[in-house]
Order: structure tokens, then sequence, then C-alpha cells
């Protein structure tokens, strides 16, 4: 048997825990409900036997280490998580080192937007290059950097924020940060939903109107395909604002590629003409350069490749 | 006598060539005009002659090579400029190949603001870092990014072009890019002239009006140093573009430190105070870490500092 490492994604709803080889290929997974209410020693209890099971039939002794990806600002040295809005209750907890303690092995703890950029590098829609942006655009809108061939952390383990790049600077939506007009404040999946209770108040659709006690974007894509003027103008304004931040990053970093994931990746056909439009306005390195802009690959298993891989590279 | 290399700064009025030693003492300078109206062929030869002059006097055969920082779009690989508006007769022209052959040493191409970023990073207000940003507010905005202690180029060499981030979607003014409301269009030297005129011509400010004839940035510093509501509130606007500007790129990058350089950086007084009330509003990571904003210390040296140490370090 030959080495293999662990990469866990810690999401708000579910944990998932796999094992890979060297080469890539996923030994075994699984995906257990996370939580949270259970209380943080239940959850790490159930992070240390998901490891425990994923490696029971390849070997403890050739698994190099378990990465785990986390919905929140890392604090790199310390592998501590300080602002976890849907994980409350591992604020300001040695992660890391507890889970290590637990499971006797090298853990590394990585934000998972930074994991899932990293995951597509390794094994997705990025395998062919170094360097490369990921903006993935589900709740909120995360995002990660390649350098190099690696994870940009920035000084403390904070970089890569690109959900809170301003797009809007005059009476933008309030975004989680404390900012007005974030990028995920315009162009979540969140977003799409907050616009679209806007249309039904103002009474501009009545189409969307029905669906108002159970609004998720998936649902306005659904109306916008079948024709609603107000739903589908509302894939052109995220389009505009994912459009603005992309100008900004290739303008920023000249990477060869960036790659948009996450669930609201769905509408990428009502939101991708808009936004490649206002790309090639606002980013003359856009129009000079072969920049490719492109679906991720991985899908939600994007985080679980990455932190896998930080661990098999020794990040 | 030790090794030397020798920076170059090719601007559009002066031509600056000076030996660095490795260790940053400057051996020797001279500063020309650079008369681009006598065209290509006798620029290249005046570079060529500065070179000769300054380490006639140190040893040819210890310059380990020239580093040439130049405004415009770089083209790494081939060592061409692309797009340089000040000098426009060197466009696409294999200006780094040219002048190897005339000198017989190595040379190495780079873009203006890049270089004054290493040379900040090197010898100046970024000594103590491995990463920083730097923005040069003069007729336009530059942006030079070190990362790791190295320029970040990216895939052709056009990162760092910050002056084109998007900092006023709606309504912002025309930019050499093409764009509307870049932070070169809404917070350069230019944008503070361009503001007095026309603050001017809505009859704002007889206090800049006296002085509609020879405008200039730092004109419009004394009117407001001496009290005028219209030209304070000139200064006010481009430290808030300048914030949002910087808030971008340190939610980007998380760096420790981000330099201002340029021209414009004696209305410091003025501007800051906005802008850091900006970058505070949009950046919890400038809240939440010891990140520093800070002048830049080389003044228009930085450009041939770094210039010099591309090549001393062989990047």
């Amino acid at each position: 048997m030959s080495e293999y490492a662990v990469g866990i994604d810690l999401g708000g709803t579910n944990l998932r825990v796999a094992a890979f080889g060297r080469d890539g290929t996923i030994l075994e997974k699984l995906s257990v409900p996370t939580n949270i209410e259970a209380g943080r020693e239940a959850l790490m209890e159930s992070i240390a036997a998901g490891t425990e099971k994923v490696t029971r039939t390849h070997g403890a002794g050739k698994l190099v280490g378990v990465g785990i990806g986390v919905p929140g600002f890392i604090l790199l040295e310390k592998g501590i998580v300080t602002h976890s809005p849907n994980l409350a209750g591992l604020e300001n907890f040695p992660m890391r080192d507890d889970l290590a303690r637990r499971i006797g092995r090298r853990v590394v703890l990585e934000n998972d937007a930074n994991a899932a950029a990293l995951g597509e590098k390794w094994m997705g829609a990025g395998r062919q290059v170094t360097d490369l942006v990921l903006l993935t655009l589900g709740t909120g809108v995360g995002g990660g950097i390649i350098s190099g061939g690696k994870i940009l952390h920035g000084f403390v383990g904070m970089a890569g924020e690109l959900g809170h790049i301003t797009v809007e600077p005059h009476g933008g939506a309030l975004c989680g940060c404390g900012n007005y007009g974030c990028l995920e404040a315009q162009a979540s999946a969140t977003a799409v939903v907050r616009m679209a209770h806007a249309a039904i108040q103002a009474g501009r659709s009545e189409a969307l109107a029905r669906h108002a006690d159970d609004m998720t974007s998936a649902r306005v894509y659904e109306v916008a395909v079948a024709g609603d003027s107000e739903a589908r103008s509302i894939f052109e304004r995220m389009g505009r604002y994912l459009g603005l931040g992309l100008a900004d990053l290739i303008n920023t970093f000249n990477f060869p590629l960036y790659l948009l994931g996450g669930g609201a990746l769905a509408a990428w056909d009502l939101f991708a003409p808009p936004m490649l439009d206002e790309v090639r306005r606002r980013s003359f390195t856009f129009r000079r350069t072969d920049t490719r802009i492109e679906k991720a690959e991985l899908g939600d298993l994007a985080g679980l490749y990455g932190a896998a891989y930080v661990v098999l590279t020794g990040h």
C-alpha cells in the first residue's frame, strides 16, 4: 500500500471525509450530518471517527496526515478558526492541535475556499496551470488564490477573501462583514434571493411572487428560464457584479485562469454573458491576453481534494 | 571591487541610470533628458552610453547586468514593451535584446511600478517584509506586487495593473485603458487636476479659478491647505477612492504592508484620513490584523533600485 492523505470538508450542514492516494484517486469517502448542536466535543469526536473509518482498511502507517477545510477565517500559525458564522462553537478553539492529539497524525487547517481552489488545481479545471483564482458562488462568495502552485495565504492566513471586494460602492447591500456592496452581498445565491424578494415587494414579478415562501436561487433561475424578465434581470445584475470583481482580479494577477464554482454556477447561461461583457469592458489585460474564465469541475468535492493535497504536498 | 548591477529608469521625461553595489549603495548615478523625439536609435544609444558612463570606473567585468524599468505593459518572456503611451516609439520593439547586444551584458526589462515596488522592498519602506503592494500616485496610478520577495508577474508580465481596478462603477471618468472609473481615473494627480477644472467650470471655487491656466495637483493642494473647501473636497474624494482600492487589495492579499508613492504623496495629510476611514469600513482584514498603510521611502529612486535588484537577484 502506498502513502495517502485524508481530506475533510467541515461544512455547516455536512461533514465529509475522504482518503486520497497520491495520484488523486479517492480510496474511501463518507458524509455525515455536521450536527453542530451536539456541541464541540461531539463534533471533534465525529471528525476523528470519520478519519478512522476511511483509513481503517488502508493502513494507518501510510497515512501522511489530515487536512481540514473550514468555512471561516483561519489563523494559520495557530491552527485556529477565528470567525465562522456557521460553526460558531469552533471560534478561537485550537482545532488543529485538538484533532492532531485525537488521531496522532499531522493536521493542517485551511479555509474551505482556499482548499477548493487547490483541489481544482490538483485534479480539477486547473490541472494545466500553476496560477489560478477560484470564486465559489454559494450562500456567500468564497475565494481562493493559487500562486506558483500553492495557496496564497497572506501574513495571517486571511488572503483570498474575494467575496469582500467592493463592487457596489453606492447603496450596495449590507454584507455579513459589516461593509456595504461586497461581491458576496451583490452576487451570491443569497443576493439572488434577496433581489427576488425585493422584486416581489415592488410588485414587479407575479411569477416570482408565487414562490415567495420558499424562494431559492434555483427557483429564481427556473422562473428566469421560463421567461420572466424580472428574474432574468436579477442574473443580469449578478453577472455584471461578478464581471466587475473578475476584471479587478484579472488586472491585479494576470493569471491564466479564473474559475467559478458553487451552487449558483447552475445559472451560468444567464449570468455569464453580462459577466463576460463587463470583464471585457473593464480589463484590457483580458482583452489583450488569453485569459480564461471557466467553470470549476470538482463541484462540492473540490474542498476535499484540496484539503488532502495540502497535506500530501507538505504546504 | 565587488559585483554590482546597473538600474535604469526610462521615464517619458528623464532617463536615469545608476550603478548599485550588492549592499544597495549607489556607486554612480546620472540623469539625462529622455529626448524621445530624437528617435529610437538615438534613445537606445543614449541608454548604452549612460550604462557605459556609470560603469567606467567600477570594472566592466564585475557588472552582473542591467535592469530597465519602463512605463508600459511588458511581455516578460519576449522582453518587449507592448503599450507605452509616453514612449510610443518603443512599442513592440525587442528592447531587451537590442540593449543586451549593444552592451554585451544580461538585460532585464521590467514595468516601472513593479521595479519601484521591488526597490522599496530591497532598500526602502519594505525592508522588513517579503510581501507588499506599492501604489504610485502620479500622472497615472501604477501598481507593483511583491510576493515572497519577488515581483508577481502573472503569465505574460501584466500583473499589478492596480491603477485599473474599478472604484467608481457609476459615472466614473474615462481612463486611458478604455474603462470608466478606474482608480487611475479617480485618484491620480491627473484626476485631481480634472476635478479642479470641473469645480472651476461649475463656479464652485474662486481660489482654484485663479490657477485655471497652470493647474497642477500641487496647486490644488496649496489652495486646499489655504482653506478652500472645494479643493479640500477633491482630496477627500481622492482619499475615499484610494481607500476603496486599498481595501480590495487588503481583502485579496492579506499582506502586512501597502505603500503609497509618487508625486501626489505630498497631499498625504489631506487624503490619508478619508482613505483610512474607507479602508476600515470596507476591510475586516484591516480591522482585525496589524496591516500597515505607509509612505514609500525612496521617492523617484525606487524604480532604479528595483531595476538593479532584479538583476542582482537573478529574477
